[in-house]
C-alpha cells in the first residue's frame, strides 16, 4: 500500500493519530521536500516518529517514482506530505504511477493552507480561484495573477494568494536548505507596483504566516499597510478581500493592527461590505 | 483558553496528536453537531477518548454561548468540530464572543470537505465559489446554485456543491438524530431537471461520498450517470467540472465506472479538454 498522509500545517504534532500509526508501521517513510515546509524541519519529525526519514526532491519524485513505489504492492510505503497530499500541490502523477503498477493507495487527509486560512474569519465558500504570486526579476514581472484577482472582486470573491517558495534546493538535490520564500511584504509590494495607477490601493487585504503553528501572525489591513509590516518567518500567504459579510469584517478587525482604517476602510471600498 | 478543534472527516483517529492531547486536558469538551457528521457517532469518540463530551446543538452554540465559554479564562475548554473549524462552516460567533469576554483561543486545523475533495485529482486552485444545494420542496424550488455553477464554468472553473444536511434534529434538540443528508443522486436530478432544456447534460461530473473513511466512494460520471449510482452512506459531495487539464482527466478516469463514456465526453464537452 501506498500512503499519502498529510503532515497539516504547523508542528510534528499535527499530523493525525491515523497518519501517525502508519508512518511507525510503514517499511519506507518519504518526506516530500519541494512544495512546501513545516515550521519545524525534517530532523523534528525522524525524533518524533522515532525513525529515519527519507527526503524526496522533486527530482526524485518525478524521475524516481519507482524507487518511492518499490515493494509497495506487498509491503507499506508512506510519503509525507505538508499540509494535505492533494492541497497546493496535487501527488496525482505518484498515484497514477501506482494505480498503474497494481499497487493500492491511501490518502490520509489534513490541513492545507487552502481551508486553514478561514482561520482570519473569511468565509472558504466566498473564495474564487486561487492565484500564485512569483518572485519579479528585472526581466521578468507577469501581472497575470492580477487579472484573476481583479475578477474574482467583481464578483465579491475572495482571492488566495500562494506565495513564491522557489530556489528550494539552491545548492543541489540532496541539501535540504531553506527556501527563498516570498514574504507577504514582497507580495503586497509588487501588487502595488501593478495597482499604483489604479483605485484599489484601499482593498481590505489579509496578510498570514505560520498559519497553525504556535506563533501564526495575522493582519489585515491596506495592501500599503502589509507592505511594511513584519509577519516574520515562513510560509507567508497573501488574502485580497471581495465582498465582505459584517460577520467577516468583525472578525478582521481582530486582526487589523489599525482597528479604525479597517472600520473607514469597509465603508469607502465599494466592493466591500455594501449589504 | 478555548480550543477549536478540527476532527477530520473520517473516524476517531483523524483528530491530529495535538489535538487529542488537548481534549485530553480540557476541563470540559463540546462536540459541535449541527454542521456535518463523522462516519462515527458521538458514543465512538467517547470511547476513544475515554471522556464524556457534551453535543452543542445550533440552539445552545448560538443561545448559551456562554455556558460554553463559562471559565474558560482560567481553564481549558474545548470545541470540537467536524472537518476543520473554519471549514465549510465557520464558528466566527464563539471566536468573537471569546475575545469580547477576554478569553484567548486557539485554533487546531484538520481537513475539511473544502480540501480534502481535492483526492479525486481536480486541482483545488481550480475551483470557483462553491454553493450549496438545498432540498427542494414542493413549493420552494430555488435554482440560484445554478447560475453560480455556470457562471464557474464560463471561466473554466471547477464547483464544489455542498449538498443538504437539513433537519439534523428532527425530534428536539437534545436527542441526537441521524440527519436528512442529500444523497449525490438527489443533487444530481434537481440540477437535471434545472439543465434538461439546455446542452450541458454531458458535463463531467464527480460524486463523493465520505471523504476519508475506509469505504470513501468516488465516481465520475454525467449528472445521469450520478443520479443512477449507489454511493451509499453520507456525508455526500458533489463537483461540476470546469476546464480539465490531461492530468485531472487522468485521474478521474480512476474513477469513472464507464471509463469509456468519461473519455469522449472529455472531448464533446466543449469546456472541457481542450487544451
Amino acid at each position: 500500500m501506498l500512503y499519502l498522509i498529510g503532515l497539516g500545517l504547523g508542528d510534528v504534532k499535527d499530523i493525525t493519530v491515523k497518519g501517525l500509526e502508519v508512518v511507525k508501521k510503514c517499511t519506507r517513510v518519504y518526506l516530500e521536500a519541494y512544495t512546501s515546509i513545516l515550521t519545524v524541519g525534517k530532523q523534528a519529525l525522524e525524533e518524533y516518529y522515532g525513525r529515519e526519514l527519507i527526503l524526496a526532491d522533486r527530482e526524485m519524485v518525478e524521475q524516481e517514482a519507482d524507487e518511492i513505489l518499490r515493494g509497495a504492492d506487498i509491503t507499506d510505503v508512506a510519503f509525507l506530505v505538508v499540509g494535505d497530499p492533494f492541497g497546493a500541490t496535487t501527488h496525482s502523477d505518484l498515484v497514477l504511477r501506482a494505480v498503474n503498477a497494481g499497487i493500492q493507495y491511501r490518502v490520509i487527509h489534513n490541513a492545507s493552507v487552502m481551508n486553514a486560512v478561514g482561520c482570519c474569519g473569511l468565509q472558504l465558500y466566498n473564495f474564487g480561484e486561487t492565484v500564485s504570486i512569483v518572485f519579479w526579476t528585472d526581466t521578468w514581472r507577469p501581472e497575470s495573477f492580477y487579472d484573476k484577482i481583479k475578477r474574482n472582486r467583481e464578483m465579491g470573491m475572495h482571492t488566495l494568494c500562494l506565495l513564491d517558495t522557489s530556489y528550494f534546493f539552491q545548492r543541489g538535490r540532496k541539501i535540504y536548505e531553506p527556501p527563498r520564500y516570498m514574504s507577504v511584504n514582497q507580495a503586497a509590494e509588487q501588487l502595488l507596483e501593478i495597482v499604483k495607477n489604479r483605485r484599489d490601493e484601499d482593498t481590505v487585504c489579509v496578510g498570514l504566516a505560520r498559519i497553525g503553528a504556535e506563533d501564526q501572525a495575522i493582519i489585515a489591513g491596506t495592501l500599503q499597510h502589509l507592505a511594511c509590516c513584519d509577519l516574520g518567518g515562513p510560509l507567508h500567504s497573501l488574502i485580497i478581500t471581495g465582498h465582505l459579510h459584517p460577520l467577516e469584517v468583525d472578525m478582521l478587525r481582530l486582526f487589523a493592527t489599525q482597528p479604525d482604517s479597517l472600520q473607514s476602510l469597509t465603508t469607502t471600498d465599494s466592493s466591500t461590505y455594501t449589504s
